[in-house]
């Protein structure tokens, strides 16, 4: 099968070359009922093939009236060829972590899957407890296998290490579309233990390298190689809309304001970022700005961070997931050498561990669907039932950071939606994690303040003027109602939600 | 002012000898508007009598029609002698970060008081970052001066260390009544930096000590040393009732089975363990049961605690405060030398560290006001509106220890409240968070499952016979109204806690 490609030159490991076969070989080796760990994160480092082929068996046993469901791991969102092909034929019984698909959602909103939303730096950890129950296979994308067995990560590393160690068979697939130069570029720690026996995990600044660029699998783990030429499915972004600027300029300008005040230090702290507009307007922002010698302790790389290093803002990049579009991969491919001494890519529960993040003190920016007068932060659900994506790395950043930004535009849907409410439907980030909100309206830092001031900031910073006059009624009518910490009035708390699901509009 | 007691010997250190002066004279020096850090965690190392003497001053002011506020800051709950005094006399602006003294509460709920609720581990480093403003004047209860000038703690040391290097000046409360020979059993450290200098904290076992035992102070810091001879004010618990030892039956069998499967070693791993009914009912079923070479990486140590050490079943405790009654500190004293081997009492910046918790792997024990069907529990809020304490540890262990469980009776006011709710009116740790629901009606281990999972074994397992049905039902119809990842009805969802609120029951 490997004729269209390089002819096996990335298989170098002699005793693995009589396991290469087709993806529908491979995935007839996977049977109902199992639970696998797929490699991918953020679009990036998915299997590109198997799941495919997993996927048409699945609806022909289900054609023939055989149930067919499998437990999908991994690192966090994948693509329409991993989560939407298996969510469309009905094959996930239980997903997690992390998802972003909309078949997957669907599904899952529609009760037809289960979906256990973790917090990216308990995944691993879980899984080696034993929390989560048994992993049978693994389904892993790499860019090439060494001689001596060894694997070189492809562009995610995410959960990868703990699948492999942790499933009793192990699905390869040597991914050709990616540089194979990619090598070294990794950090696979390989220092985790169980308690008691846990040791400090000795990352004290970004660029600090703990493991090996190499995941390792004994050989005969390894039931089927799979050869593919598949790109990552990542769009490029297009450029920042003015919301996205207005909200990335209240940030750029705090910084600034708290660099002139000596909280931080002229370079800022390492950063981190999640995924969207926001995010690409502040990378933007950093390009076109005052800071240099810019350190980043992050989740994802994108397109916009690949400039930001070129600029030389940004001295180096530690993540778990380079997500780059096609013109992202040729310019990453066409300087790998550059790259590779600026990029660390490693384990998912390393870029996201409580101890690193803490110790680093990150500034954190991370988007959110609501926050609450009293600063409670909903990253999840769409009127308290409905899940969107899932917290992600989202609350191991935001407890952990030296600073932490919840960020989004005031409004959604033309309007019908206020992103400020009396009470979110839903909490990820609870008031005791949440420092700063921004919309596009301005920013409200909560820090030291009691819930009745971080209203008053959080009404007037961030509230769009159309909801404005309404949140300020229920915040004074609800401080004549009851006790007066978090004052609220319980039968109209979550009436905003309501009448958005009963009319389509909050107004 | 000195003669009733020992006559100065425990000031030792002769350029402070001139610093000694009656409460009120030391009162005298804080003025109005600073902001106050104190020493005491849990009811234990609180200053005895400068607060006191204030609270005097501030109501002479106060009648003179002067303002007189300042903001009080402390390692967590103290007494009546400082929080109940200083919310009596009207004389706190902003509180943090945990009180649980009826006065002080009743203040915050009816709006005369800010408070803002903050996780343990987070309070010294906002007040390093200067998150929280500026630190005035720093009053701290220790057992002795030594000619150094270092200061031997107290039975607490909760945020004293921060509070005596942050402040501009500091008060000396230097307490007769506890045994000098403390010293030794404290680890205070000063290993703290600020990011970007951050280093790892170098706990790998709850034994290990990585500070000094003494407090490090200018003396020309020092303003005032005040002599007092009060004890704490700590009640001894009463047997634990029937409901609490089914509960502790709970978690204990829970724990055994863990054990014979592997999950756990013989020996468990480091407790952690709130205050109160459940904990002491826990530690007892600990003495009569079969764990040996127990170990505690906790905030509080209890009489039971030096009962299961006595016993031998308890190797050693690290903590940050000795919360003992009359009878406890009267066998502390008795054999100190035997205790100050197995005690460590550290700084609560590390006591509560995500970083050490998270590699030590504690089992986490904490209580709760409320959770909902999926598994979000409120520590904090009654109906949603009136503080009660606050989260004090509970999130730094929650989120990051190997096993978690929240409890607390099914139900409260003679079944007119159910611990049990549709949605939780409040949310302190997030269904990311929670691992193990346990009433006395049984234990919800929740690992692994989605909501929708969880629910069905919230409401059987753990949910009063009296409001079973009643969540069953709510649980159905949701099913049946909307989105079904979390399935809620908005405008039910909050309906139990109003109408206690209107009616007096959820019934």
């Amino acid at each position: 099968m490997a004729d269209n490609f390089e002819s096996l030159s990335r298989i170098k490991c002699k005793a693995l070359l009589d396991k290469v076969m087709s993806p529908e070989e491979a995935a007839a080796l996977i049977p109902s009922g199992v639970t696998v760990g797929m490699s991918g994160f953020t679009g990036s480092g998915y299997p590109k093939r198997v799941p495919a082929a997993l996927a048409k068996r699945i609806l022909e046993e289900h054609a023939k009236g055989k149930p067919f469901k499998i437990n999908v791991w991994t690192g966090a969102s994948t693509a329409p060829e991993l989560d939407g092909v298996l969510a469309e034929a009905d094959g996930i019984n239980m997903r997690l972590p992390y998802q972003s698909d909309p078949t997957c959602r669907q599904k899952i909103n529609s009760g037809q899957m289960h979906y256990m939303d973790i917090h990216l730096s308990h995944v691993a950890q879980y899984a080696w407890f034993g929390f989560l129950g048994k992993l049978n296979i693994a389904v892993i994308e790499v860019v090439g296998i060494r001689e001596d067995g060894t694997l070189i990560p492809a562009a995610s590393v995410g959960n990868n290490k703990t699948w492999i160690d942790q499933a009793d068979q192990v699905i390869i697939e040597v991914n050709y579309a990616l540089s194979e130069k990619l090598e070294g570029m990794h950090d696979i720690y390989y220092g985790t233990a169980l308690p008691p026996h846990r040791k400090p995990v000795l990352i004290n600044e970004p660029d600090d390298r703990i493991g090996t660029p190499y995941y390792h699998c004994p050989p005969e783990k390894i039931i089927a190689v799979v050869e593919t030429y598949d790109k990552d499915r990542v769009n490029r972004f297009s450029e920042p809309d003015e919301v996205s600027k207005k909200i990335a300029t209240h940030i750029l300008n705090f910084l600034k304001e708290e660099v002139r005040k000596g909280v931080l230090p002229p370079n800022l702290l390492p950063l981190q970022s999640g995924v969207g507009d926001v995010s690409n307007a502040v990378i933007s922002g950093l390009e076109h700005g005052d800071f240099d010698n810019l350190t980043a302790y992050t989740e994802v790389i994108q397109d916009g961070m690949l400039g930001l290093i070129k600029s030389g803002k940004l001295k180096m990049v530690s993540a778990t997931s380079l997500s780059l579009s096609p013109e992202g991969v040729e310019e990453l491919n066409a300087n790998i050498d550059f790259y590779r001494e600026r990029i660390i890519l490693r384990t998912q529960e390393i870029s996201n561990h409580p101890e690193v993040i803490r110790r680093l003190g990150t500034i954190a920016i991370n988007g959110m669907i609501e926050a609450d007068i009293y600063g409670n932060v909903n990253s999840t659900h769409i009127m308290g039932s409905a899940i969107m994506n899932g917290i992600g790395g989202s609350g191991d950043f935001a407890r952990n950071s030296f600073l932490s930004f919840f960020v989004r535009p005031s409004i959604a849907k033309d309007g019908d939606v206020s992103a400020i409410v009396p009470m979110v439907s839903h909490v990820d980030h609870t008031e005791h994690d949440v420092q700063i909100i921004v919309t596009e309206q301005g920013l409200a830092d909560l820090r030291g303040l009691s819930p009745r001031q971080r209203a008053e900031k959080i009404i007037e910073n961030c509230a769009h003027p159309d909801y404005k006059e309404k949140l300020r009624d229920y915040f004074t009518r609800a401080q004549q109602h009851g006790a007066q910490h978090t004052p609220h009035i319980l039968s109209e708390a979550l009436s905003w939600h309501d009448k958005y699901l009963k009319t389509g509009s909050m107004k």
